[in-house]
């Protein structure tokens, strides 16, 4: 008998702190010309969600860090970090 | 004398459940591609940070809730949050 689990995830990439953020600096300039002077270092990243299937969290932390590192994040200048959260367990027949 | 506040926000931008994802239906497809079929419903958004300047936690509430409507998001698509948290006080001449 196997158990399934399932888990979703919350996923954060954002450029590493030395490397410059072009879209960043212009949403703080046109935030700026609306009249918000009042914001400074305004960054941004991509916040993804999804659901995996894996046999235990260790599975699941181990794919989602492959995922990262192939996929969603490029490691020369994107950090990423991510939190699973268990949703639901499914016994099935093997 | 006033006393000068800065907030470091998190903010999460994020499609509304109803809108289509098609960022996220294509990376989730290449995802099986490579081998990861045990992925469901990935939705990508948007994660900005920033410093903002304000007298008090409900001004700094205030005014991320106009940027985020006027600016960061939009409306009729996406859904936001936001968290802040105090990081310095300035104790100004006035």
């Amino acid at each position: 008998m196997s158990v399934k689990r399932k888990y979703r995830a919350k996923i954060w990439v954002t450029l590493r702190p030395s490397i410059l953020d072009p879209a960043g600096v212009a949403v703080q300039s046109g935030l700026k010309y609306l009249g918000y002077d009042n914001v400074e270092q305004l960054r941004i990243g991509k916040y993804i969600e999804l659901l995996i299937n894996a046999k235990d969290d260790r599975m699941a932390n181990q794919q989602l860090n492959d995922i990262c590192n192939r996929m969603l994040a490029n490691p020369v200048i994107e950090n990423y970090r991510f939190e699973i959260i268990e949703v639901e367990s499914q016994t099935g027949a093997f």
